[in-house]
């Protein structure tokens, strides 16, 4: 501990005004995509506050809303760009209608899992590029948590063959589901409260949400007994939004506070994903024996990423911006995934089945 | 922005003393295992100090000692425990002499990799059972980073068979040493500074570094030609240390920024180590076509797993504190694994050779 500067930062303080900003409290207000007491996701929005609020003294103070307050829990892009609110928390492909470049920031098909994800926004181009896109909204976006690989989904049949496959009635939302769409999948989208109805009537055969930690609370394993590992959300990624504005209210020090609050919170996400997961995951293997995990026989696989190309390749030819996204997710995927492959693939699999 | 605390926060500013606690500068003098300059581990320790010093105003001030500076890269633990140091930066298990228990906190063969380990730290037992270690030598202990998968090391020869171990003499240290010379590994442990050439002049016949990131730099691939995948040390974390008199001393705000920059650090480690691997690696390929990348048989990953079965178990039996957290790690890693299996490790084998 060092008192020397006591003095002198005492000095300081008091020849400015006492009104000096250093002591000023801000409030930022916060829209979230998640209704109250959401686990996981809402709990990431109150733990990056609570950080923030502790580090700075009580100085930074983040209010937020969950979408029973706001009543947009798909219009947060708006709601930050018009400054209703300083901040967001939400995903970033619910805007592809807008802002369709932002898609790719949460995560991609066939694309990287959270680790090498999180090393292309820190270390590759991912921050620049993202920046890039949201520069002309007058927006920030920061990695928000991510919640791991994605389950496939509950199937109430077996997929053994792409003709399995055809015609049958799924929720996927997103890319996924334009993919899905292109093997002859009839996609639909219905609100989360309406989906385990709707997957009792038989008004879809299947149904794709989040993974373990998540799924089981929406009861899809008393109906549909098929779980599959995932293709289409290998590290989803969901955001941080702040209005540019807000943000350069802010000063130094609050502005990094928040910086490296946001930035810790998104990994706790990830490491608290990873646990609900298993926990969910061990509990079901007891509790619902006759649900079977399964894994899309090699010709689905194949057929997945032929659509993924094909519409990326789309995607590209239509704009610049994304031809540089695509091009750089797919170069760095190309060069971290080598190691991904020697490193934990290899001991994954050295000590599989024992 | 809200101001309306503003005069109020201004009028209790001033109704107590102007030499506030709010106001003062606190140093804290952190000493590092690592040289100046370090890669990798010395750039998490910079970093973490910037964010505690931009996110403080200036008010934390962590000053770092590289070893040239303190002589005692291997005696941070005493540094820290008797108060000469405030802080370390420095890796467990290298004091499973002094502190047997501690070894079990850097990473264990066979064991967690680095998401499956953080959430046993922060949702499993990991942080309690790593206080009630440091609790008796009045230390607090963090994460301090990860290096992700270790490479399981540089071989002159090909390893095809357990008796191609018997004999070979290998610089691999701590409980993977341990393990080896079960299997009839003469294990030795060399200063780095002379590795490269003990291995050139046959004194070694295999060497365990770290990973790509950092092994190039020590010129093996020059001389032993299989490289081979890791077993030993799945997830290794280094380690932050701090005397908790200086801990105590610090106000409740600068607490939580010290506590948060170290455990972003420690993250943004993992990503930097899984960026520079990537990196590394790929560049390898290219320069170095020569050197092939290669896993251990099965029988020599089962031998190893039975030796460090063996070890652990006698660990267990002889020490109650080592038996808990022991326990804890299998059983964490026995539920959380299955997860890792049919998420990362589903996706990865579904998309491999593409």
């Amino acid at each position: 501990m060092n008192r020397l500067f006591r003095t002198a930062a005492a000095a300081a303080l008091l020849a400015v005004s006492p009104l000096s900003l250093a002591e000023d409290t801000f409030t930022l207000r916060l829209a979230q995509t998640w209704g109250p007491n959401s686990p996981i996701l809402g709990e990431t929005v109150e733990h990056m506050a609570e950080m923030a609020k502790t580090m700075s003294n009580g100085r930074l103070d983040i209010r937020i809303d969950p979408s029973n307050k706001h009543k947009a829990p798909f219009g947060i892009f708006d709601l930050v760009r018009n400054g209703q609110y300083d901040m967001g928390h939400t995903a970033s492909y619910y805007y592809k209608g807008t802002i369709p470049n932002a898609m790719y920031f949460t995560t991609v098909p066939f694309g990287m899992i959270a680790p090498e994800q999180y090393a292309w926004f820190y270390h590759g181009e991912g921050m620049d590029l993202m920046q890039e896109v949201y520069e002309p909204y007058g927006l920030l976006s920061f990695p928000g948590g991510n919640t791991g690989n994605q389950m496939g989904g509950w199937f109430r049949d077996e997929i053994n063959s792409l003709d399995d496959l055809k015609g049958i009635k799924m929720r996927t939302p997103g890319f996924a589901g334009e993919v899905m769409a292109e093997l002859g999948v009839a996609v639909t989208n219905i609100p989360p409260g309406e989906l385990y109805s709707s997957l009792e009537r038989g008004t879809i055969d299947a149904v794709e949400w989040v993974g373990p930690a998540l799924d089981f609370s929406m009861g899809f394993h008393q109906i549909a007994k098929n779980y599959y590992s995932g293709w289409q959300e290998p590290g989803a990624e969901v955001q941080f939004l702040i209005n540019k504005g807000s943000w350069d209210k802010l000063p130094k020090d609050l502005q990094e506070i928040l910086r490296v609050a946001m930035r810790t919170a998104a990994y706790d996400m990830y490491i608290q994903s990873t646990h609900e997961s298993g926990v969910a995951w061990d509990r079901m293997k007891e509790n619902y024996p006759d649900v079977t995990h399964r894994t899309f026989p090699p010709e689905v696989i194949e057929a997945l990423r032929s659509a993924t190309n094909k519409l990326l390749k789309e995607a590209a030819e239509g704009d610049e911006l994304a031809a540089r996204i695509i091009a750089s997710q797919r170069e760095y995927l190309r060069q971290v995934r080598q190691w991904t492959n020697i490193s934990d693939k290899a001991y994954l699999d050295s000590v599989a089945g024992e």
